[in-house]
């Protein structure tokens, strides 16, 4: 149970989402950060029919910042005055940043990649090859090449989105995985709720040929890709940790104020639970 | 202290208000009705300088209701889809509620009056003299004349607005106030910070003909005219008890749902805690 607070009052500082289809971790995540940290900021998940009125109402409200999902993340862009690296790299916006009416887009889907990889030991030399071709994919793929990667392989069903993502980032495309040191899932096999919930990402042989395996799926924490993985003793990345740190930096983004580490594991635990 | 709240979701319903210098008194009275109802609501006070924009965002995230204040009344009526007769009558809206998109003003200023005086026993034959020509006072003298008040003065410093609001609503103008079964004051006078804070709106010789005292000033709860007046054994009709009063008429169009007294009153006294 996240501490919690009496009053959002005139001066309380407002934060936000946009989605399709709003989820719950992001709400979850950071009131309970600001209730943890003492913060007087309220999050507050939204959908809507109309982004120009949204992003308008963004300004005229003075909302400290948005997080942007499906199918946002694109449509918002000509409607801010700055892009910061992470989201120009990629053409992608998921972060809002409201400076006295000056919006900027970050993405810090983005920005989760290379200090999760560092984080786990994973070298710039190691080989990969991802699976997945769509707006996530082009976030860790681009975010691959500019941490260093060059021995790189892009498979997708969708060969046309496919091939131009790889060639954008300097990599090859395949339309089926071969055996690489770090597998990168990308695609929603493995997810709560899609057709292909239960299946492995990767074919059983390539799991066991692998060194590191990268799961972007977030929920369940664990799939089976992941589940696979640890059972065969190899190192593994998983979408809740990009999830987490994603969410984190939105956090210091909005707030200023880098969490503790405690801080962060316990709003990503009841964000989940 | 209220009832606190655990978490705000993707289907928290959020009310808000937009006023030029927002104030206190909303935030605490619908957050603490919210939570002592366990309503998954939340109420946040807001400025802006860009009214389209504001309204437009309102639309645009679904948000149920907007309490407005000074310098914003008139301006929104242009950019809703429908007036109701509160609001109508008096060219003001105080309360926009927001139906699938669909924005009604409403003014419940103006609803609030013709309730106080049947609840203090005030019949429409009373004669009285009212202070004041602003906005409030358009509310507040309109509303006497729908509740069928025919013996009236007005009296304002400003004399064409005054003269304006007296014959729109069939009353006399005055420059000062004379002698009248019930005194009104719709002026800043005896309200907290205002020049006149410490001043009565009324000569003692009138209040103390008077049988009715009534002030819309609503900080402090007891003006220097309302403490008089008590004193002299009158009845008196509080600004407080306006305030109250339509802050529960927005909570009943927000929600559908109709507080208890002992629910309202502990909302009240919260709010000016």
């Amino acid at each position: 149970m996240p501490p919690t607070r009496l009053t959002i009052g005139r001066d309380t500082t407002v934060c936000m989402s946009l989605a399709g289809r709003p989820g719950t971790f992001g709400s979850r995540f950071h009131n309970h950060l600001y209730a943890a940290l003492g913060l007087d900021y309220i999050y507050k998940a939204f959908t809507t029919r109309d982004l120009p009125s949204a992003i308008g109402g963004l300004r005229a409200f003075g909302i400290r910042g948005c997080a942007v999902s499906m199918p946002f993340k694109e449509a918002c862009i000509p409607l801010l005055d700055t892009m910061a690296p992470s989201a120009a790299a990629i053409s992608s916006v998921n972060t809002i940043v409201n400076d006295d009416g000056r919006l900027s887009g970050h993405n810090t889907d983005y920005a989760a990649i290379a200090p999760l990889l560092v984080k786990h030991g994973v070298p710039a030399s190691t080989g990969f090859v991802s699976r997945g071709s769509g707006g996530m994919a082009k976030a860790v793929v681009s975010a691959l090449r500019d941490a260093g990667f060059s021995q790189g392989t892009v498979v997708s069903r969708n060969e046309a989105a496919g091939r131009a993502l790889a060639s954008a980032c300097g990599f090859g495309w395949q339309a089926e995985a071969t055996a690489a040191p770090m597998l990168v899932n990308i695609t929603p096999i493995g997810m709560e709720g899609a057709p292909e919930a239960t299946e492995l990402a990767f074919p059983e042989a390539l799991i066991a040929e692998a060194s590191v395996v990268f799961d972007v799926v977030n929920l369940p924490p664990e799939t089976p890709l992941i589940r696979r993985a640890r059972a065969l003793g190899k190192t593994v990345i998983t979408g809740a940790e990009v999830a987490t740190l994603q969410a984190v930096e939105q956090f210091v983004l909005y707030t200023g104020i880098t969490p503790s580490e405690a801080q962060i594991a316990a709003a990503a635990d009841f964000a989940r639970g």
